[in-house]
C-alpha cells in the first residue's frame, strides 16, 4: 500500500499549448474530448518515451500500459527484433516509385498464416480496408445495402458513422442496416425483407464495444451467419482491426470456427509501424483488383518488413495462448479484490482484450457509471493505465510482476474510494 | 549517345510472385495495370534500394526518378537530416496510448508556415484530410453539395470517385456538381442554380490532370472564386496534396494570391514518412474538433518529427525557387532537343511538377499518345524514369550533371524513334 500519486503539470501546459495550433488539442480516440474513455483529470496528456509495456509520461511518470497505443502495441513498445527489421529496411528505402519486393514477402507470410487468407492488399487505416471491403462486397454483389451488428466500429468513413453525427449526410448511411448483436432470427429477417438487395454483412468478430460489457457469439450464433450468407450470396466481412491476431494468428473467424470471405487487419499487425491489410478468399480477387483504389504510402516498405517480423515473433510466442493466460492472471487477481472489497467488477470479452465494468452502482446516474470511473481514477493516478468505457489490450511485454503490481494497485484503489 | 539499355528480368520473376498473393500483383498507382502511366514493357517493377535521386531496381539498374514516389521524395529518398530526426523520435516513441509533443511542435510548425493555416489536424492518406474537408464544409454550412473541377483528384474515398467506376453507389456521388477548370461563368451559375445549397468548392491550385496538358488558373481565376465562395457562404477546400510545398512552403494559394478556408497536404511534408495534415481558418477550429475522426497511427510521433526536420530544410533551401530554376534548367533542355529532332513537346504545368506531351503525332489513334509513349519507354529503358500521361515531381537532390544526363538521355531518345 501506499503507491505515489502522479501529478501532470508539464502535461498541462503542454495541452495548453496544443489548444492553440491542434482543434480540440488532442483530437480522436488519443484525446481528452468528448471521444476519451480515460479519467480526464487522473490521466497523462502527453507521452515523452516508451518502451516494452511501459510508458513515460512529460511529467515523468511512469504506467503499466493496458490501452497498448489502443492496440497497435502487441509485442511491447520498442521491440528490438522489429525495429531492427524496419531499421534495415529504412537504409535501403521505404516510400520509393516502385514498391520494395517486401511488400510479396508480407503478403506471402499473411498468406501463409491467415485461414482465410488467399491474397493480401496493403493500406494505412483499418478505415481503408474496412471501406476497401464494403467497396469490393457492392462491385461483386452489385447490390447496395450492407448489415451491421449494434454497438459497431469500422472506422471513421462516412459510410461507418451515423446519420446524427456532424458533417455526415443521409445518402451515406441510407443503405445500412443495424441488427442487435448474437441475435440471428432478426439477421434473417432481415434478408428477407431485404430479398437479393444485401451486398454484406460487417462485423467484428464478438461485440467488443464501448460502454458496454462485451458479449462473445453464442453457441453456432457465426455458423449459421456463414450458411445464411453462403445462401443470399452475400459477402460476410470481418474487421478484424481491434482482435486481430491477439486471438488467433490464424483469424479472429478461424477462432471461433468459421471462414471470412474478406477479413480486415490493422493495429497488432506489425507492431505500430503504419500498416493495415485486407485479405480474402480466391473468388473476390478479381474485383478487388478492380477497385480504383490506391494512396500515397500504401507501398512503402518499412512497415511490411515490420510487419514480417512482428507475425514472424508472434507465432514463435505462440502469442494468443501467452495473452491469454496473462488475462487469466490478471482477471483472477482483479476480480478477487474487488470481491474482497465488497464491488461486484465484471471482467468481459476476451481476456486479450479485457473490458471492465464495477456493476450494481445505485449512486450513479447510471448502473455503474460513478463508482467506475472513479476507481479508475485512482488506478491511473498510481500509474496503471486502465480506461473507464472501452475494452483494453494485453502485449508480450508484460510481466508476471507487472500483472501483481497492477493487481496491488487495484487492491489500493478499492480500499480508496 | 549509346547509353546502354536496361533488363527487367528479376522483376518479371517478382512480378510473377506477386500476382500469386496480391491482386494485380502490384496495385493502383504504382502499378503496371489500367492505372499506370509508365511503360509497361520498358519500366521496372520492383526497386531495391534509392538514395537521392535515383532509385535501384531488383536487376540493378539506376533511375533517375522523376516522379520521386508521385510526390512525397522532396528532399532526396533518404535524405540525412529527416532520417536522423525520425530515427531519434522512433527510440523514444512512435505510437503510443499518449501523444508525443511532437505534434504541437509539427502544428505550431505548419501554423507559422502556411499562410491560410490557423490550426493543423493530422492523418495518415492525402484522402483523410480531403474528406475531413468536406465533412467539416458540410458541418459549418448544413448544406449538402460540393463543387468539383474537371479533371480532378482528390483521392479514392467513395465519395471522390465517379459513378461508374467499381463499387461506387450514386448515393455516395448525387450531391457532386462538375464544372469545367478556369471556366468561372460556369461556377457563377452553378452556385445560382443551386441557391444555398452548395457546402464546398473542393480543387488542386491548378489542374494537373493526367491524360492532359496541365491548365495555370487564368489571371484573376482564384480570385473572383475566392469572392464567390465569401459572398455565398461555401467553403473554398485547396486540395494542395500534390503540389503542396513544392511551388510555395506557405502553401499554393498563397502563391496563386488567395486563401483557402480548408487546404489539404501531404506527400512533400515529410518527405516520405507517412503523415497528412488538414490546416484551415480560425472560425472552422470548432467545427473540425466536433466531427467523428480518428485513425489508430494518427497520432505516431516519428512523422511528425519528419516533418519537422522536412520543412525547416525546405525553407533553408528556399525550395520552390530551387525546384522551379531546376524544372526550368530541364524544360530547355528537352524542349531544344525535341525541336532539333522536329517533335513538337509540350511542357506544361509549374516547372516543379512538369506534364510531358509530344503534340502532332497524326499516326496515333489520339492526338500524339503513341509516340509520346514510345518516348517515354526509351528515357525509362535507359535509366530516366519519365511517366506517359501524369505530371512529373523533382526534388532537391537532383543535381545539374543528373539534367544534363537526362537531356542527352532524350536527345538520344528522340534520335531512336
Amino acid at each position: 500500500m501506499g503507491f505515489p500519486i502522479n501529478s501532470y503539470k508539464k502535461s498541462a501546459e503542454e495541452y495548453n499549448r496544443a489548444l492553440k495550433v491542434i482543434p480540440s488539442g488532442i483530437y480522436g480516440h488519443l484525446g481528452p474530448a468528448e471521444g476519451c474513455f480515460v479519467p480526464v483529470s487522473a490521466f497523462p496528456f502527453f507521452s515523452e518515451r516508451a518502451k516494452g509495456t511501459y510508458f513515460w509520461d512529460v511529467d515523468g511518470n511512469r504506467f503499466i500500459d493496458y490501452m497498448c497505443a489502443y492496440g497497435p502495441n502487441v509485442l511491447g513498445y520498442n521491440d528490438e527484433e522489429v525495429d531492427e527489421a524496419a531499421a534495415r529496411q529504412s537504409k535501403l528505402g521505404d516510400c520509393v516509385t516502385s514498391p520494395s519486393t517486401r511488400m510479396i514477402d508480407f503478403a506471402e507470410v499473411l498468406v501463409d498464416t491467415v485461414a482465410s487468407a488467399d491474397w493480401a492488399f496493403f493500406a494505412k487505416n483499418g478505415g481503408d480496408v474496412t471501406t476497401l471491403a464494403i467497396l469490393t462486397a457492392r462491385a461483386f454483389t452489385r447490390r447496395k445495402k450492407i448489415v451491421f451488428f449494434k454497438r459497431y466500429y469500422h472506422g471513421v468513413a462516412p459510410w461507418a458513422q451515423k446519420i446524427d453525427y456532424p458533417g455526415i449526410i443521409e445518402e451515406e448511411v441510407v443503405n445500412n442496416i443495424y441488427v442487435p448483436w448474437n441475435d440471428y432470427e432478426k439477421l434473417a429477417q432481415v434478408f428477407e425483407e431485404n430479398k437479393g438487395e444485401i451486398a454484406a454483412v460487417i462485423s467484428q468478430p464478438y461485440q467488443h464495444g464501448n460502454f458496454t460489457d462485451n458479449e462473445l457469439p453464442l453457441e453456432g450464433f457465426w455458423q449459421k451467419v456463414r450458411k445464411l450468407c453462403t445462401e443470399k450470396e452475400a459477402m460476410l466481412i470481418i474487421d478484424d482491426v481491434r482482435a486481430g491476431f491477439r486471438l488467433d494468428l490464424a483469424g479472429s473467424d478461424h477462432f471461433f470456427g468459421f471462414e471470412a470471405d474478406l477479413i480486415c487487419f490493422c493495429k497488432a499487425i506489425a507492431n505500430g509501424y503504419n500498416v493495415s491489410a485486407l485479405c480474402g478468399k480466391e473468388f473476390l480477387r478479381n474485383t478487388v483488383s478492380s477497385i480504383f483504389y490506391t494512396g500515397s504510402y500504401w507501398l512503402s516498405a518499412v512497415p511490411f518488413a515490420a510487419g514480417i517480423a512482428t507475425i514472424e515473433k508472434m507465432k514463435r510466442l505462440d502469442l494468443p495462448k501467452l495473452l491469454n493466460d496473462k488475462g487469466i492472471m490478471l482477471r483472477d487477481g482483479l476480480l478477487s479484490s474487488a470481491k474482497k472489497h465488497g464491488y461486484d467488477l465484471r471482467f468481459t470479452g476476451m481476456p486479450a482484450l479485457f473490458y471492465l465494468r464495477i456493476a450494481g452502482d445505485s449512486n450513479g446516474p447510471d448502473d455503474s457509471l460513478m463508482i467506475h470511473q472513479r476507481w479508475i481514477a485512482e488506478m491511473v493516478k498510481r500509474g496503471v493505465y486502465f480506461t473507464n468505457h472501452h475494452n483494453h489490450f494485453l502485449n508480450s511485454a508484460m510481466s508476471e510482476q507487472d500483472i501483481k503490481t497492477t493487481i496491488e494497485i487495484a487492491d489500493e484503489a478499492f480500499a480508496v474510494l
